[in-house]
């Protein structure tokens, strides 16, 4: 995986509940190809979905009693990327017959990768996302998209929530409001938070009713590198007997499925949500954030020296923070000298003397 | 926008007809996003496409009282490129939030549009096209097509006639006749033109009826840099008796989309002929043009070694005095520094102290 | 033709019944648009499908009395690739109208090409195919497939025939004989050959039927560079009483139409099964070979270290045998001087003085 993200730390690869137990789910993760596993017992596991021997896709080959078979020649590999079995000739298996296992981790109803060194996986930094503990099946709701934009775009697009009143304008909109209100955007330690706080003519989270109150909003966003977000609402009354106020939690996960394209995981606490909040996402931001992607044609955000509005000081902060650890990173990196392609001529040398 | 255009020039970016007061229309020209605007009172303007902010399209957004509104976080331009409304946080408008702004003419019925030094730009250089200066929705008849192809393909393809004795065998076709003419064509300052005199068996200006006779036909292309060209046809019985004479001017202007594809902008006199001509354009040139442009893949006609028929005298006058011009132009370019990336990151600073 | 191919050797590029007297059939051969014709009196000949003059696709022109028009602007070729008619003004035709001619051999039922150098091209070499001399109407069974992959992708499928009991599991498996039962693989010269011999429970030639038998199977497999190979199969029952052998010789050719496509010839010598081994192949070789072209990502097969196992060996084999073939060739070959670009200058010059 690319020097463009950040490697020792934990993605989302997918919700929990996406993989029962005896199934593997093929998903692309930092431009690589990786193969999810969730055992008979439940474990779960990921590892390479490309086989060593002649590059077929794993994901096409059988999964049964926590082996995988390569749909090509019939090499099986266990949950830990291990070769098991050979069904040629004499059985040996090549030392080459092994492919990638990435730490795993099973929390907060997502299963979390990590792509950097196995001995640096630390569960403990898991960000809390310990509001989602709770029977995905009745009450939240995981969503999972594609988006053909680079990730950081879509955390950009979180991080600044002004953009719902011209984007989203006849379903999210507070006009005008939230780009009105000066956002408060900090870091603490490696996360940055922003915070709106106003206040507005609508309804109680339903700003297009037909009866209006005075209504006092706060929002919240914080990021936790490189792009898992929690997004607190909370709105009341400003007169208190006029209704109840409403508070939520939800989930904004970006994961890059490669430096184009991301995998958005959203969990907006109601379930009768989704598909609405799919809906949106999709004809509004998705379609906004794809042209942006091709409007830039590639470059850096910085190399196009975009105009900075106070709006933007979240995302700014969050992409700063992010630059500094994929700078550090880098910079600690050992280069570990890959195999050398002698060997495999030996080992080919082998079978053909 | 590349040097391999001629930027100092006016090109067509679109027929006036195309662009109502109060809309926009988005047009890439040149390889750049350009968007052309018409204001309420009729003004005409071009600016790029490209919020500076987050690299939205503008085109996406409202035009409303000669103010285009940026669709994702509500910058607001004037026709003139210049932000006139910020309604983020205290409305301050950030020194980088203009968008460029082009040069445009309204003249004989089209915008034209200027890529290089505004300075430079004197409306006074369109070439004359003013037999176009009639009503166009009651007597002429602009057409515009896109073409997968260089538009210097498409300039040597109306720059060489000859082609129609075996693209439109079965439409315009002279059976031969304007091949075998020898073609003159000459350089007048820099302007190339190319006439085909002959005679021959048909109709005048249509070969194809039943009762055909002798007929005396003149052809001339007069094409100005980088791709405007006016086709002048003029046919008559050779024996006075056996009917009247008939001549027609037509436009043939090439505007370059990107190095691969072409704005094809043409009036052919007579509105009745659209559609044919649309058509004929469509399913015999264009898909000439563009199967050339893939045979080509991606090299410069010269670098192929072409050989040089006779026919090709206009073309490789027309490709010479292009190249000059060009070359001309890359050398008296001043190299101008672009704004440098540490005045954006002063820039973000401001925002994230 | 890039240096990644072998060129001085014999590809098929065509099967003879594909081309009637009078038809001419354009074919992508090792990167480059070429264009096969069969002349009215049954001669076949291989010329470049770009025209010369200004790009286009010669097969899009008429072919009639062994001459082939080109579309754009009439020139007309003879089957050597010489122009032999210029319609325009004096009709001279230049020197660099001309196209590049291959030398053919039409042999075993197959049209083969030569794109090296045309005083090498020895029919004598052709690899002997004669078990293909037979009226392919009546008998034999010739198929042609596209596949997007390397066409080393579909000898090495072919030359590790153990695949079959995993790709084609309902199809042509044996349930795991081939695999099991180590290949023999060789070099004779320049001829690599692997060879199966094992017993099993099944038909003859027919696994998948209700009464197995034990049967002896011996399949063996001759590759002649770049991508010929001969399949060789006999079956019996191993105790003689129970029923008769079968012997069959099938070909599978692969033929590169550019570094990532192959064109794949077969004949499993009875017509009966073509639609069957067309199907099979589609579905279940072509799926995979096209994904592991995907998952390739463009390297070499040896730069991506390999796990190599036993059944690779007549694929190892024959991949080092051509990767010397062409390595050699490239070495013994003479630079030759392209064409000075000054010269077609110099005819352009000549018609724009």
């Amino acid at each position: 995986m690319s020097g463009i993200y950040l490697l020792n730390c934990w993605y989302v690869a997918a919700w929990a509940s996406e993989l029962a137990p005896g199934r593997h789910l093929r998903r692309v993760l930092l431009g690589e190809p990786v193969l999810l596993l969730r055992g008979q017992s439940g474990e779960t596991a990921a590892i390479g979905n490309v086989c060593p021997h002649r590059f077929a896709s794993l994901s096409d080959g059988k999964f049964e009693n926590d082996v995988v078979e390569c749909p090509y020649h019939g090499l099986r590999f266990a949950m830990s990327g291990q070769c098991v079995h050979n069904p040629h000739g004499d059985g040996k298996i090549p030392e080459r017959a092994k492919v990638r296992s990435y730490p795993v981790a099973e929390k907060y109803g997502a299963i979390w990768i990590w792509p950097g060194d196995p001995e640096a996986a630390d569960r403990g930094i898991i960000p809390d996302f310990s509001f989602l503990d709770v029977p995905i099946e009745t009450e939240r709701a995981g969503g999972h998209l594609r988006t053909d934009a680079n990730y950081q775009l879509l955390t950009d697009n979180i991080l600044d929530l002004s953009h719902a009143d011209f984007v989203h304008t006849t379903t999210l909109s507070t006009g005008g409001d939230i780009a009105r209100c000066q956002a408060k955007a900090q870091v603490d330690g490696e996360v940055v938070s922003v915070k709106w706080v106003f206040d507005g003519k609508g309804m109680v989270m339903n700003r297009s009713a037909e009866n209006p109150v005075d209504v006092h909003t706060e929002f919240e966003v914080i990021w936790h590198a490189p792009g898992a977000m929690i997004l607190k609402s909370a709105s009341r009354p400003v007169e208190a007997e006029t209704g109840v106020g409403h508070t939520r939690v939800a989930a904004h996960i970006m994961t890059p499925e490669t430096d184009k394209s991301t995998h958005y995981f959203f969990d907006v606490a109601d379930r009768r949500y989704l598909d609405r909040v799919t809906q949106i996402f999709e004809e509004e931001d998705g379609v906004m954030l794809e042209q942006i992607q091709r409007n830039m044609r590639g470059e850096d955000l910085w190399d196009l020296h975009p105009a900075i509005l106070s709006s933007d000081r979240g995302a700014v902060l969050a992409r700063r923070t992010l630059q500094r650890k994929i700078r550090h990173e880098q910079e600690s990196q050992v280069d570990r000298a890959s195999s050398p392609a002698e060997s495999v001529e030996a080992e080919a040398d082998a079978h053909v003397r």
